[in-house]
């Protein structure tokens, strides 16, 4: 039922995206024992694949939605691909940060022409400030992985890859809300040759695999990783998808996530977010599944403090 | 009289080096004010550009001399390069390496196959043990850059950046040894359409800049830089071609390096060592002379020890 709208979505962000290229390494290769293509979302604009999703949900919205401008609650990835998208068609953007985030985030938001608003740092009052702005401003809220439009936009990342590499056996996503993993897992299942889709997640945030295996949405009760962008849970639109086109999830230790992220700012020399290292790690956790085997790996975003390496 | 040799090199070679990405970054062209297209040789085998003046000259020995196999003196990337085509072609590498170097480097020779003696941390028992292995074994010494074979075949990476972008008004490369700077000036010289080439150096070993004012090769006192590519000196086979074919050379601090390396690591979402960042950090310190110009860079390697970024 998305194999239309996945594509719908692709030709319409094409404009507002880079098609990021897709690296290998014969090192890795080597060190993991399988054949290995990146999909580096890392050189996407504003530096990660929420791009993809932002532009679609806002380009998916009506005229009259567009003039009243786009509202979104997000310290990171998310603000930036509102701003930007928004800015690219000409709309306002209004953007609820904690107030405890990273100054060079906010300016980032800013830079991008996002109208910040700064809030105490609680899910309560974020909610609450953007809540407030839709009903002023008319702004039509937008949801940084929970919402269908937003799901289709992050699986053009795999429509590119599998366009390129038809034939991978393997699509490897890492799980936070759902968004990334979720239009990963439709675009393998409606655009692959009998291509599953795996997720990794760190232990310390399983909630996604604890979800799959109770059948209801978990949460995590500490969120004590380095995968700052996996801390999230699912959402009642993400969860259905994983349920139905996710294979399975693998888990990975802290220390398997750096020693991964290093081997590939080491051997690739590219800047990954620890988030992006989960998925590889869950490889080398799990070798003997993987061996011979032809993988696609999204690699997610590159927006990492570079002041606050683990190494 | 070196274009027939650059084309000759360039295909002699190919099968042994990647083909690296050419990379543009809007932001970096917004702060720069220029058109700058990056030839990625941090992505190069072994991760820099000396692949390609190493392959060239293993791939030019004799079968005589391949028989008994190459040996030169190098703590770095040369080494490296030596070892791994010496594994290519299937002939002995004898690298001599300081007793001080990083392990981590004497493994990564190692692992290329090649045979590693470590001597005292001068350039006198370098050489004494280079010259011992040659009469040994009868092993033909390879020098990092004071070799044509060499010059040329760092050329070739300025030969694809200009295949891809034919009408670059400036290819920028760094400045150690000259191999680099002399085979990218030869290379805009013979296939660039009035393109000039700029060097760029770090003030704190400024030879190159003081050997062209003076016609001299010139010696550094001290070599305080973050750039530690750039501490040798010209050679005779080098300091000619740059007199001959080099535009002139813009010197940078300390400060403008780690500036536009960082620039480079944020934006690009790529890793490169400091030498890198030279080249750019000439475009941003003299603005007006680049501005709306299209520039090619080298960015040379990207071995770096994450343990010791300078942010």
């Amino acid at each position: 039922m998305y194999q239309q709208a996945l594509l719908d979505t692709h030709e319409r962000i094409k404009p507002f995206i880079h098609r990021t290229p897709v690296m290998t390494s014969q090192q890795l290769n080597e060190i993991s024992g399988a054949d290995i293509y990146f999909k580096c979302e890392n050189f996407q604009r504003m530096g990660a694949f929420k791009m993809r999703g932002g532009a679609n949900a806002v380009l998916n919205l009506t005229e009259a939605q567009k003039a009243k401008g786009v509202v979104t609650h997000s310290s990171g990835n998310f603000a930036q691909a509102v701003a930007l998208s928004a800015k690219e068609v000409g709309i306002p953007a209004y953007i609820v940060m904690p107030s405890n985030s990273p100054a060079v985030k906010v300016a980032a938001v800013k830079g991008y022409g996002g109208q910040v608003t700064l809030c105490p740092p609680t899910l309560k009052d974020r909610m609450e400030y953007a809540n407030r702005i839709v009903e002023e401003k008319g702004a039509t809220l937008l949801h940084p992985f929970n919402q269908i439009e937003v799901v289709l936009g992050q699986g053009t990342a795999a429509i590119e890859l599998l366009e390129e590499q038809p034939d991978l056996n393997i699509l490897m996503a890492p799980v936070g809300g759902g968004g990334l993993s979720g239009g990963t897992a439709l675009a393998a299942h409606y655009f692959g040759k009998n291509c599953i889709t795996i997720g990794a997640e760190p232990f310390e945030v399983d909630d996604a695999w604890r979800s799959l295996q109770s059948g209801k949405i978990e949460t995590n009760e500490t969120i004590n990783t380095i995968a700052d962008g996996l801390r999230t849970t699912l959402g009642t639109v993400t969860f259905p998808i994983l349920q139905e086109y996710l294979d399975s999830i693998i888990r990975v230790t802290e220390e398997e996530i750096v020693h991964a992220m290093r081997l590939i700012y080491e051997r690739m020399k590219i800047i990954i977010e620890p988030s992006c290292a989960v998925p590889f790690a869950a490889v080398l956790r799990e070798k003997e599944k993987f061996a011979g085997k032809k993988i696609g790996i999204i690699l997610s975003g590159g927006n990492v403090d570079l002041g606050a390496l683990p190494f």
